[in-house]
């Protein structure tokens, strides 16, 4: 026999080189979950701050020897090494750096909440859409293999019949000195305040509970409450569709942790109670119940809900920057056209926010969700 | 030694002599519970129904072969024999027969919902101080000692702060035959449909949580599902105190088995999925989360929830005989006063669902909660 042909050797996949612009808390935590991906996937080329003393301080601190340090946001911007923008400024100031950085040919990956109004995040959506780049917002629990999990199950109608009610509770107890300095109960940095911050999760869990359809109208419950500069602490809300489904959520500075999402259909039930940031970063639980009925007469359940548990190689912040890196390449290296489904559902998530933004306005009355 | 007097031995305790009016299905699980008592707490005396055959069977079927039977309400009311009264009829009967019991000084154990509005309570509450008798509602979860174990660990201050927040569900998946032919979806027989079946638990499970306060106002969320003969199928609202606390609440004949509340307070947060009908009838789980953090950064919850299991002999239905009993006894043997609390808090539940009624009738708009 003869021998066979060397095998063509694929060239290894070059990894998509992120800059990081600004040095927020949050950014430890996704530099963290770049250093996990596996070979080829993606690097941090460097970090840019408003000192180059914050950038590499950030930079030593958070284990990225090979970074470079910038001492503006525009210099890193002008940094030919970098492919990719991950940005996590207040949410003031997303327009304008989420817009150069576009306009520079950098993809995007942008903290939530992405921007104080929908028509702000349209800027921003236009000029990602003019430069051909990929846009994705920063909701990590998306990618959780485990909220896979519970939509296939949502969407298997004998399981679950069709949804009819959601209520979601996102929460956390702020400190004294979180609700004095944090720039989420700023007016001039994060103006959206709790709603931005995590009423954003409640929304977009409800949105993604319903396949992203959007609600007609909401109405925000009375009495948010806001701090002296007018941000809110916390707000709720009732969700409205036109074919009767509904939802309620709240969300909350103001008690205990909860990361809250029940989803109740005509055949099924789910609950899971840390949506957001799972008890546990490698393991996702949640519970199921479908098709329950009583034992007679009326003194237990069958069948039990079942409890499942996933397991993840990759916390979820780690596979947010993998997908996002996987469509850039595919972009850079395939000829791919940025994926549509992120900015869509970015762009839900903000369209509702408005919404309940709008609602507390008029003194909660109904307002209407923009199509 | 001189042997010591022999002790004198108590009578031993007599059992209070119920009568069943109606034999209505959930009359089958109370005669259940009575039967499980141990001697001397209660037993079942007489039934009455509107034909003596029906009441026979009703005693056969249930292994109650001590019980007389009567063709007629008013027979059993008649009964010297019968001291307390289990009254199960549809709504729209409890004013005149709660009250020809009353009159005759028959104990009141009384189906919810108590009655079609709090007026009709009222008078039925005003009949029962008149003749010195207990009154009691049959809200089975409350004598769970999952209850009092919950209510325990909400009242700490330390561990759970103060309510802010609560959220009910209570929903069954009703079969086509249900939404047909049940009473309670005719407008004749309970008018107040899943409000005042299952409703009834969210409204007095918020109660619960917050020890009784009652609400300000009440707004029913818009487009509640009503059959055509305008009974309710499937509603919601939200409640709200003087001090910012709000609570939610969905009630549905049209979704999956659920039973849900969820109470965040400012240090803890407390989560139970089968408040009404336990998983199993022996034993009751709930989770509590108390001053969760953060694992920083931002990846894990620390403390973790924590499971509470606990175990009953006796399951819900046959402590809340027990606990109506034991009040009865007090008045007939001891010379005691009816226990206030009973009655105080079923008014309240009924004042809560009356305004969520005004607030659907009222076009979803705000109604005051009467005092």
């Amino acid at each position: 026999m003869s021998s066979p042909a060397a095998p063509v050797q694929a060239a290894p996949p070059r990894p998509v080189r992120f800059g990081i612009l600004g040095c927020a808390d949050i950014a430890r935590k996704v530099s963290r979950a770049l250093l996990m991906l596996p070979p080829g996937v993606a690097a941090v080329a460097a970090v840019g701050s408003r000192s180059e003393e914050k950038a590499r301080r950030f930079v030593a601190e958070t284990g990225l020897p090979a970074a470079r340090t910038h001492g503006s946001y525009e210099s890193l911007l002008c940094d030919p090494g970098v492919e990719a923008v991950y940005l996590p400024l207040p949410t003031s100031l997303h327009v304008p750096w989420a817009m150069a950085a576009s306009a520079r040919g950098k993809h995007l990956l942008l903290e939530k909440p992405t921007a104080l109004c929908a028509a702000d995040l349209d800027a921003i959506l236009a000029a990602c859409d003019a430069s051909g780049v990929q846009f994705m917002d920063t909701t990590m629990w998306i990618h959780n293999p485990r909220t896979a999990k519970m939509r296939e199950i949502i969407a298997d109608k004998d399981t679950f019949g069709d949804v009819r009610v959601v209520h979601s509770m996102c929460s956390f107890r702020a400190s004294d000195d979180f609700l004095q300095n944090d720039i989420r109960v700023k007016p001039d940095l994060d103006a959206l305040g709790v709603l931005g911050d995590i009423g954003w999760y409640c929304i977009r869990s409800i949105l993604w509970a319903v396949d992203y359809e959007l609600p007609q109208a909401v109405i925000a419950q009375r009495h948010p409450v806001k701090n002296q500069a007018g941000v809110l602490l916390a707000c709720g809300a009732t969700l409205y569709w036109a074919d009767g489904k509904t939802a309620t959520f709240n969300c909350s500075f103001l008690t205990n942790l909860a990361f809250d999402v029940s989803i109740y259909g005509t055949n099924g039930t789910i609950h899971v109670t840390d949506l957001v940031i799972p008890y546990e970063e490698k393991s996702g639980e949640f519970n199921v119940a479908s098709k329950s009925n009583f034992v007679k007469p009326t003194i237990g359940w069958d069948p039990l809900p079942r409890k499942h548990v996933g397991f993840t190689d990759l916390p979820q912040e780690a596979l947010m920057v993998q997908e996002f890196s996987r469509l850039v390449q595919n972009i850079r290296d395939a000829g791919g056209r940025p994926e549509g489904k992120w900015p869509t559902i970015t762009r839900k998530t903000q369209v509702v926010l408005d919404a309940v933004n709008a609602s507390i306005d008029k003194g909660c009355e109904p307002a209407e969700v923009a199509g």
